[in-house]
């Protein structure tokens, strides 16, 4: 199929989590065609309820904040479709972008598709999302003061979780797989000293359990061989996020996180690609800074397009990262 | 005199720029002790009379957008003082920031100096700005719909004044003190061809005259020798921007235009220093990219600071740049 039959457009940002739209912003502001291809709306943003830390707006959630900047894409003319894409090929000039439905062609690509916490995959896990079920411990344990809560996961993010939470909450069980704490020495030392973490070693969480809303969970502990009940009114899963970027690896440059790496202009190593958000090396997951990085994956999307027709002026250098 | 004796903070903010505000946000919600230090609140940003494209506020002044970034940093505790900052100075722990009144000791610095639109110093400049004297011809064009206005400057900046201004008003000078039109090829030769643009070269503007408003400005051809008086409703200065940086210059490494050369965790070549904003070498000058690069800034100045505790994780190795 010669890329002639494709939909084309000027710029196609894959995900429509909060730096892809930033992104679409920019680029449909400078008058250019781009279309949004993402599964969900806002990604890992909608989740936060409360929102206190985006400069210039003093209070928000994720979810408004979302839906206004998908408003001022629409505006500018930007589109969005709500498919999942499958693959991505280089061609001899610009790139096939594949979705479950449709083939398309873009002459530059921003990639933006996010992360997605790391599921338990328990039963009661799905049914009581939202509901005692959390994948973030930030932004969910104010709603738990002074209660039984459990955390789950192992290394850094799970012990800096359980710390978080014991300053909170009544008692907080910490069901990990290993033998012990792991993690850098002095979060060990603190989570080992902490008096309302109940530290549970060697054990798994089988089930979660609930009516409405969750009440308990089902631990095996697997040296004694044995399942035991908790009466607990939420649970913190802080197992890491997945990317999804293995469809990628191909094309760009990955760490050993699976991130997307960039340079400041957030160009990533193949020329015409840029990426921005959760996806990319930048370790710091803020919206601001999605946001921030998304305006300039779109302007670099725009100037890439420039140089190709010969008016741009900053990229006649792709610097190799 | 020993740094106990100077007032102290955890991080010093030297800029109350939309990027310093950021910044201080970021650190004073995450507990530490900051003080940002700045002679304008807001600075290049409070221009802006109308704001489209800061994503998550569909529309916005500057100086709004400044205004609740700055009731934010408060909220949080950081603290803000209106003195001008004439030197730093790397002490053997820490920096010493002097300013016209005071001096500090900081254990980190975020520079969001920004940067100040270069002046044509001749009469009636300062008595006029804001009143037909503007220094962003975006910013202002669209109230000069259909008259008569005049720019000034030399090379790719105040071409494209040039040409953007002549999609809106009636007739635009343009004065150059060059004997031709100077800068990229396609750019010069669409000012060139443009019949909405009187080019005046060889020429100076030497006076701007006006009762409450611009009506006229003098200007002197160097080549026949003579003055003229021009009627226009509006001068757009467009001669690009100074950084006040040059008091820098020992500490950071600063780019061929004088910026500050940064990293994408907003790491300067000096450890302990961190920059954000129009002051740096990100060369995209937006609102919501300052914001984003501002709160890089903050976090990384909070991360170097647990460093220095034993702490941090991702400054083991200050990247050399």
């Amino acid at each position: 199929m010669s890329t002639e039959q494709l939909e084309s457009h000027d710029v196609i940002v894959v995900g429509a989590s909060l730096a892809g739209l930033s992104a679409a912003l920019y680029v449909a502001r400078q008058g250019f065609d781009v279309l949004v291809i993402g599964m969900d709306l806002g990604g890992q943003a909608t989740l936060a309820t409360e929102v206190e830390n985006y400069p210039g707006i003093p209070r928000t959630s994720g979810l408004s904040l979302v839906d206004k900047i998908r408003s001022q894409v629409e505006r500018f003319g930007g589109q969005i479709t709500y498919e999942e894409v499958t693959s991505v090929e280089k061609l001899n000039s610009g790139f096939k972008v594949k979705t479950n439905m449709f083939s398309y062609h873009t002459k530059a690509l921003v990639l933006a598709v996010g992360k997605s916490p790391r599921k338990l995959k328990v039963k009661g896990e799905e049914e009581f999302k939202g509901r005692g079920v959390s994948y973030c411990t930030v932004c969910d344990a104010p709603f738990f003061k002074d209660k039984v809560v459990a955390v789950v996961g192992v290394g850094d993010e799970a012990n800096e979780s359980a710390i978080y939470l014991s300053k909170l909450v009544k008692k907080a069980y910490y069901i990990l797989p290993t033998e012990n704490v792991v993690g850098q020495s002095n979060i060990v030392s603190q989570v080992k000293s902490n008096e309302t973490i109940v530290l549970l070693l060697n054990s798994e969480v089988r089930e979660i359990r609930g009516k409405d809303r969750v009440s308990s969970i089902v631990v095996y502990d697997k040296s004694k061989k044995e399942l035991r009940e908790l009466e607990v009114e939420a649970i913190f899963i802080e197992m890491g996020y997945e990317l999804r970027t293995s469809f990628l690896s191909n094309l760009v440059k990955l760490n050993e996180k699976g991130e997307i790496v960039i340079d400041k202009l957030a160009r990533t190593s193949c020329e015409g690609i840029f990426a921005a958000g959760d996806v990319t090396d930048v370790p710091y997951k803020q919206m601001i800074i999605a946001a921030g990085f998304g305006a300039i994956a779109g302007l670099s999307a725009c100037n890439y397009l420039l140089t190709l027709k010969g008016k741009g002026i900053i990229f006649s250098d792709w610097k190799k990262l």
